[in-house]
């Protein structure tokens, strides 16, 4: 078998010295790849992180440095495309958004004044209002404004590059109701065919707790506390379990 | 005598995940905090530094970590005013820039409609802008609009809190001539009454070269070349020696 775990957290550069990223430390995937190495059948795990992820250490592991989603996209690509993968584990927090362009309020405010809203739009989604530095941006300006738009769903393209591959979704909500994180969580596993999706909410993870929710295409739901009982949990699904 | 090491970057919350932060990995300031551990009549050394940052491991140097500018700036003020802190050598990369408020293209369109570019300008420093949610943000909008204001400027604060603290600053520039770095520099010595500038250009640092330029209050420069020529340079200064 051989397995891939995505872990950490993407970064989208805003120039040549800032980016935009996570606070994803890449814990919970390092422990899942260590406990997935003790499966006998297990040839090879792809960890496929950023470079300030916690990694695990097993000659079962190979990394492999991401860091935009482009960079991802094109890595989980190649190695889906090119190598029998029978799960993915995609547990790395993936940026929604990259950058457009970088503008100020200086500009904004010549460009848009008196527009009506359909011209304002049409502006903004154009690239006529960017700075034209592409280098450090000076910090001289008293304020900068940066547009943000949506980066390809990396999720979603698992199951077209190969629908045998069985895939294990992650999403992460902050202060909302279980009955919502399942909700969420059955929705992302439907819109991107996903086998099982591991739900949990900023607010119930701790140092020591990781309380954590993971479903099935059968809406079956199994509550996890921690961790290790997450990556037990997943230990058990890969060598044939169901929950 | 006592030593502050300020490494590694800043990062500023844009909500509950997500982040602004720069590429700064905080290994020259490790490089340097364990070079001046060498000498004998140091006692302590201060490391103020994020938490993904690289880390000196020495019984003289105590861990400090920040993660905002303003958390920087208490950290270095509580020391500053409770100690005296000999030298403060500052490398750390800190955020030009934090999050005024986060918005879409609908709110701006709607908002700014048919205004002059005075009233664009208001209507952009007020927080009448801003998206309601302060949890995380939802990934389904199609843009978002982060505004940035300025951050107040640390290394002005530190001769204000202990005057009689010698001060090393950090200028990263990007791709400029050596001349413009000198000059850069120096103005940054002299609006921020720094006795030392570290200048360095993005674009001449790699894996094995760290080119930088160290500059006094009378404008006499030093070239050096690596991680280590640079520390040394910096081990003589405090060690009581002059460019």
């Amino acid at each position: 078998m051989k397995i891939i775990i995505t872990s950490g957290g993407t970064s989208e550069p805003i120039d040549s010295v800032r980016k935009i990223t996570n606070n994803s430390s890449g814990k919970l995937g390092s422990i899942i790849a260590e406990k997935l190495c003790e499966i006998d059948n297990i040839e090879k795990i792809y960890y496929v992180c950023s470079k300030n992820a916690v990694m695990p250490e097993n000659k079962k592991v190979e990394i492999k440095f991401v860091s935009s989603v482009d960079s991802l996209l094109e890595t989980l690509k190649n190695l889906i495309q090119s190598e029998k993968i029978d799960y993915v584990i995609h547990s790395m927090a993936v940026s929604d958004y990259k950058v457009h362009y970088v503008t100020t309020d200086q500009i904004l405010s010549e460009k848009l004044q008196n527009l009506t809203p359909t011209k304002i739009l049409e502006e903004l989604d154009s690239q006529s209002l960017k700075l034209t530095s592409d280098k450090k941006i000076s910090s001289n300006m008293d304020n900068l404004i940066i547009r943000l738009i949506k980066t390809p769903k990396v999720i979603s393209q698992i199951k077209l590059w190969d629908k045998n591959t069985k895939l294990i979704g992650f999403k992460l909500l902050v202060d909302v109701s279980e009955n919502e994180l399942i909700n969420v969580a059955y929705n992302l596993l439907e819109k991107n065919n996903c086998d099982y999706v591991l739900a949990n909410d900023l607010t119930k993870i701790n140092a020591i707790e990781h309380n954590a929710l993971l479903i099935d295409k059968e809406k079956n739901v199994i509550k996890l506390k921690t961790k290790n009982e997450i990556a037990q949990k997943i230990f058990e699904i890969v060598k044939g379990d169901k929950i």
